[in-house]
């Protein structure tokens, strides 16, 4: 049972509350409105329900071939075909600059379509996502001639793009990493050696170039992570020649199998220095901070599908009578099972969940094209560092979350969810990796506490606590929205103890404290602020008239009593610190 | 990586503590004193790691095959030969009646083994804990001649036994089934008609027959769940017929790939009716009760089994440096990841978790032998009370736990826990079922709330109470006993409090308040029993000397700081009530 449709009145709630318009009065986006941009959206919306969501099941039963004599991948049946429509729809094309073919849209466009793609068929989309994250580094990092080579064909779904970092030695650490760049004499051009995993789309049949971004050492690197530059490795050289970079074979996952994750070989493959030398990590943060966002909205994605499959089943399934006997219909012997209260309860965790990612999501996309658009520096720096402090917290906490969603959305469909009749068996395989991969989920927390908070002086955190301050104080005398203000207070208050107390104080002089709470204090952080968020939505849902507004209200209530609550789990074992860890030797484990 | 060691030291300290010296006290059991009782579990601990763990992986890949020509259902490579060392080790045998060729070991026994056997193949395990629940059904209720005609082969595992509950218009909802079962003439004997669903190793290649019991409704008898009786169908009958019960199909699933679950199509097959007519749902539920703590089992099984994996994995890889300058090793470029906060958070989320269910499952365990075997009756009538209470809270508490568990231990290994190569995603994928059969987490929480809770005036929850308040005042002036004490006591605050205010008061008027708040009730009263086991095992832990009890301490310290309190969490949600569920519309969803 693969049913979707593109929540278009959500997305376009989201982005009208989450400063939407701002962007729209930019001339750079003059045709980019509101109306515009979601009629964009209901036509990608109908392109990923009729074309991307079809192939999806089958691709993964059948999964990816690999021919070890060819060293060739094969993607399933109807990939290439789903490639050729892609690329005709121009849907990759949207954000990129018109110059180089692309169609000057706001990034948070960008971000709305790979929630789209990714519900539809999340194996496909990678393809597309992780070339998406080349085109950005290549605009910010390549020379002119790199760009006017490698983006338009990147950029038009010709090539695909992606990105060669981790090692079997080094994933987390890339400090440890060996692949060798050496220059090739009288050319502007280098000689790599090495083997990369886990490299998605490393190889495969859908196009005839591929260009791989690879991370690699050049002979007089220095040590660690101050020793990585950055190279274009295009499988097909400009002379058309195959350049050797090879896959040596593909990983079994639980999930994704219609992604193919490949060991990559570079046997003296040859590679152009993009940037400075010795300064990759700049360039790969610029590809792996795009891909972490998207990487959170993989799991609003997730729930969303699995939200609308779980409700289609219960919508059709009669079982047990009401506990209220008013709500018995007396023609049948059982009742529908949405009359249950926990059949509500979850289907309600997920939506409501769903819903305040998507706010969440929504806002950081909006601020980053503020951040790089609007006149103003001032402007341009808050939304920056709100960007920069959330881009961990939408990775991290939206990908725990949409695992668990997904999870909840399958206990809805009881056995039937466990068959792979009803799919949503699948989106929890393929939801799972999202909390490993583009870094950690821990990762992403200690990018939070250790490099995000501190950041100058902890400005994003003061401008973020100013904002949340300033929606309490000016609701405070309206009694209608005490159920929205007086949770998203209390859980402020502990959001704001704990970091002035444990991460300020205690963490800041012992790095060890920090690790021991970071993951639970990013998740009292995402709880906090997306409560904040439907805060401001449920503001402006009760000035307007019509029943998504009314649901909307309650649907907020909702996540203030059933999701919210978990900070005060997460204020108590923060606060229980690092003693009940490291007080273990390694042989009592 | 395939590993595991039966966790013998554990089991035996939870059997120390949880009781078992009062189960070695009786007459029947003289010849299963602890120690003998661990010697048998050290060597079923080794036929498992031996023998079931490595036909494991290939058996989930392979799967089962089914023929619809034959209607014939083939197992995976290795489990005919796995089955015949099964069957000769006398596994299944243990704790049955010596008169129908069972050893005459305690229950007990039979849960432990349980653990063991799903940790190292949860789909090979499947087939004879049903058979198990087969035996005990018929020792409950046949007659004299059924029971000589079937116990013996069931036991010496010669024939293997089902439950055939589900039809495809009702699984929770039982009352709805319409199998009939017509009187065969001049015989004590029935014709089955009907279609079955989700029949776990209904059709195999293991034994010669298979024994299913069957619900179905006699022509006389009444609407709903008060007209079902239960037969006996075997697939071979006495003569050697072949009784005309098929398989006519499998379920594509998520995991557990090499248990074949069946839709059986009886087409006038013959059975005899056990126990009384239209009381089929006695015989039914003394199956269920045994498979529902069984099931929660499977959540202490795999979350054991993970853990020991990702132990593995993270004893083995080095990556970053550690926090503290201090525990950095000076020769190499990275650390052991066991260096690392999280790392260890993260296992030890695992692993106290995991001994604490195990406590409350052996503690349940226990009790049965002693509600069945203790000449108090007094004594008896509490143990009753304390299984029956708390097997919906094993049930539920231990595989919802468990399916995190699995998933935080695959997050230990990062890409590598998302492969194939490490099985851990094949625990995920077999434990995710855990939850939907034998009654969905949700009917054991209604369970809880609607029968065990009120049964005879609520004694089971006095008397738990008792036991917890005891517990408190005992331990007061102890103050090395203060951080093991006063969590429970903040906990069980807590659970009276809306036991009381909620359950009692609020639900009892309106069952949708129950409803709406059962699941979560239901993980409160989990995490409060545990935390109480837990006390009473750090008491005896701090009397004894020696590493294990070191660790011991340092373990349950790490689950009243950092499990437990997520009882704050459920506290506040269930306060809420069931006003923000209930409030929406059906087209709201």
């Amino acid at each position: 049972m693969q049913t979707y449709k593109a929540p278009v009145r959500d997305i376009r709630f989201s982005l009208e509350t989450m400063g939407y318009d701002k962007i729209a009065n930019f001339s750079q986006f003059e045709d980019y409105d509101i109306d515009t941009l979601m009629s964009i959206v209901e036509e990608a919306g109908k392109f990923c329900t009729n074309e991307m969501l079809p192939t999806n099941s089958a691709a993964d039963q059948e999964g990816v071939h690999y021919n070890p004599e060819t060293m060739e991948v094969t993607t399933p049946k109807g990939f290439k075909e789903l490639w050729a429509k892609f690329r005709e729809g121009e849907f990759a094309a949207m954000p990129h600059p018109v110059e180089y073919g692309g169609h000057g849209a706001p990034m948070t466009l960008a971000f709305i379509m790979s929630e789209l793609s990714t519900a539809t068929n999340k194996s496909f989309s990678m393809c597309p996502g992780l070339t998406q994250g080349l085109v950005d580094a290549l605009i910010h990092w390549g020379s002119d001639e790199q760009k006017k080579t490698y983006l338009p064909p990147l950029i038009s779904c010709e090539y695909t793009g992606t990105m060669c970092l981790t090692e079997p030695q080094c994933g987390t650490d890339l400090g440890l990493l060996t692949t060798k760049a050496e220059p090739i004499e009288g050319r502007d051009a280098y000689s790599l050696t090495g083997t990369k995993i886990w490299i998605t789309f490393g190889e495969h049949d859908l196009t005839e170039n591929i260009v791989h971004l690879v991370l690699a050492r050049l002979p007089d690197a220095p040590e660690g992570i101050r020793g990585i530059s950055t190279f274009i490795v295009p499988k097909i050289l400009e002379n058309g020649e195959r350049n050797p970079i090879y896959c040596g074979g593909l990983e079994h996952k639980m999930g994704i199998h219609a992604s193919p994750t490949c060991v990559m070989n570079l046997e003296g493959a040859e590679g152009y220095l993009v940037g400075e030398p010795h300064k990759g990590m700049k360039v790969m943060f610029t590809m792996m901070n795009a891909a972490r966002l998207s990487v959170g909205i993989e799991g609003i994605a997730l729930s969303e599908i699995s939200y609308q499959t779980a409700l289609a089943f219960a919508k059709d399934r009669t079982q047990m009578r009401a506990l209220d006997p008013a709500k018995r219909d007396p023609n049948a012997k059982a009742d529908n099972i949405l009359v249950h209260p926990d059949v509500r309860r979850m289907l309600l965790n997920v939506k409501a969940s769903t819903e305040g990612m998507r706010a969440l999501s929504s806002w950081v996309a909006v601020n980053i094209d503020v951040g790089v658009n609007h006149p103003d520096e001032a402007v341009r720096q808050e939304a920056n560092d709100i960007v920069a402090l959330f881009t961990p917290i939408v990775k991290s906490y939206c990908t725990e979350r949409g695992f668990w969603n997904v999870s909840e959305a399958m206990q809805v469909c009881g056995g039937s969810g466990y068959t792979t009749d009803w799919c949503i068996e699948q989106y929890l395989r393929d939801m799972r990796i999202a909390l490993i991969y583009e870094g950690t989920n821990h990762i992403q927390a200690l990018d939070l506490i250790g490099r995000k908070l501190p950041a100058k002086g902890g400005r994003a955190m003061m401008a973020f606590n100013k904002q949340i301050t300033e929606f309490i104080r000016s609701n405070k005398d309206d009694e209608s929205m005490a159920p929205f203000v007086n949770p998203v207070k209390e859980a402020s208050k502990l959001l704001s103890d704990i970091t002035m107390k444990t991460l300020m104080a205690k963490a800041a002089k012992d790095p060890e404290e920090g690790g021991a709470v970071a993951s639970n204090y990013l998740n009292l952080f995402a709880l906090t602020a997306i409560g904040y968020l439907l805060g401001q939505q449920a503001k402006v849902a009760m000035q307007r008239e019509g029943k998504f507004y009314t649901t909307k209200l309650k649907t907020i209530r909702f996540y203030m009593e059933n999701i919210l609550p978990e900070v005060h789990s997460l204020a108590a074992i923060i606060k229980a610190g690092k003693a009940n860890m490291m007080a273990f030797e390694v042989d009592e484990f």
